[in-house]
């Protein structure tokens, strides 16, 4: 039986991880079917994360020292995908890939959101050199420069307007000629005189060179034309997919509650409606998508975790 | 008129800094009468700040980068003392020690709370040096040794059994011959065949050398007995000051809703139930007391702001 089941290693399950360990459990297993780190591995340069501030480094750099921080007191990695995570009496079952399963009395479901692909030529090759999903974490560096914005939702022009006022110029690329988005939300995004809306249109292409993103190609779909951006950076908002399928019942419902997003619903210590359950980062309810947040929510569930040991020993 | 007052300067205000500035906004002020870092500067060592892990770094090594990267993106500091801070029609007033006043749209509180001092002999000399006042920050540093706790509340039970996890033996040393700590908790310290209770007693005395804390003296207030207690930790949990003052009305009120203790109650997004007020870090409620924690909460209070603003502009 472990102590605590953590599902998922980015910046949240890590923390929890750290936490729950150097805080004395014993039996404590990461699952993260990949390397850890998440998101963040995939971004060419971070300065936002507080107290880690040096010019050039990766996201990949940050995550060397972070990952022998994550082990070093004890912490289990287990390379294996989880299938499911029930409560079973006053414990949980963790499903693996394959059939395994394996007993924990506490869960820390840190799973995170995928942002969606627009699927576009370049958008893989240059994602985290140009092409962002995140504009709290990359608008900076487009500092009194112009962007790009593929989306037409809340989150599009809510990021749009964070942008505005950082980027000289603020394209907003949508394939329909009206926005989905709240009418307050729109109506500011009207006033802003260097956000520029492009309606019935998409990317059709990313393109650049060693040195990373260039520019894109707009292409409207109802006359073909095709209009060059050069020297853009592009931020893609066309949504996420929450990772909850490890909360799912075999008969689809969730085992604790969810937001009409499929957001885990959680208080300020990272609880669930569900107790021994906790959720930490970009899978809950109003996470702020940012490294230092999600790595917070993990060293506040685990310190719950050990508490709820604590209570029933 | 500022976009953001930041009232404090520690992990919450440096991170609501450096979140409001790079995300834009131009006019920020961080309110700081010393030097920014916060209790973190008077720790000898830090492992558990998620991504940092450097063997001897001290939290004082810690704050120089992080220092750099707050100040980076035009967070401008004012080394004053705030009295006050109250909400005029739409926008706030700051007043600082002396009487001036300035306005500001928004405000974010982040004047964290103060660990009481017991007045031993030696507790100055010796703190961040072998006195401690945080279980989750310090404990590691004890694994399989003994440690010795003063207190006898909830905070010093809890924080006991959090470190009977961790270290060989934990001495709890309390001045009344009774615990005021809630049954439950009493019930499983009492369990726990490490934990030692040590009533009607006081730390006479810390005492060490150039490396820091050797030892403490117990006396027993009845007998006058004191006993050495050599080779070992001390954390003081005798309370912690919630630095609210600024929160008072002239009447004496509180301008937002804060709990019995006086945290200040906030939700997920760190608002307070006073639009554009904002709280971060170890003065709002359930916070953890975690560096990484408090960095987070400055994080989203920061990004609420630019979007309160963008709503008001």
């Amino acid at each position: 039986m472990l102590d605590c089941a953590i599902i998922g290693g980015g910046p949240a399950g890590m923390t929890a991880g750290l936490y729950a360990t150097r805080g004395g459990l014993k039996n404590v297993v990461m699952f993260e079917l990949g390397m850890p780190g998440g998101q963040i591995t995939q971004s060419s340069e971070i300065e936002n994360y507080p107290g880690f501030f040096e010019h050039g480094k990766t996201g990949m750099d940050f995550m060397n020292t972070w990952q022998e921080q994550t082990f070093h007191f004890g912490l289990k990695h287990e390379m294996k995908k989880v299938e499911r995570v029930a409560k079973s009496g006053e414990h949980f079952v963790v499903t693996l890939e394959g059939g395994e399963s394996i007993e924990a009395m506490s869960v820390i479901v840190a799973t995170g959101s995928t942002p969606k692909r627009a699927n576009f030529k370049g958008e893989d090759e240059f994602f985290g050199k140009g092409v962002s999903t995140c504009a709290t974490c990359d608008g900076f560096f487009y500092k009194n420069k112009p962007v790009t914005i593929l989306g037409g939702g809340d989150t599009a022009l809510e990021e749009a307007l964070y942008l505005s006022n950082i980027c000289s110029d603020v394209y907003v690329v949508h394939r329909r000629d009206a926005f989905r988005a709240a009418p307050p939300t729109l109506e500011r995004v009207m006033k802003k005189t260097n956000i520029h809306l492009i309606t019935d249109s998409i990317i059709e292409e990313a393109y650049g060179g060693m040195m990373g993103l260039d520019g894109v190609k707009i292409k409207n779909i109802k006359t073909g034309e095709i209009t060059d951006m050069p020297n853009t950076g592009l931020f893609v908002f066309v949504g996420h997919d929450v990772n909850n399928s490890v909360l799912k019942d075999a008969d689809g419902t969730f085992i604790c509650a969810v937001n009409d997003w499929g957001q885990v619903i959680v208080d300020l210590s990272m609880k669930t409606n569900v107790e021994g359950l906790f959720a930490a980062g970009d899978i809950r309810i109003e996470a702020p998508k940012q490294v230092v947040c999600a790595a917070s929510d993990g060293a506040t569930a685990a310190l719950q975790v050990i508490a709820y040991i604590q209570e029933r020993s």
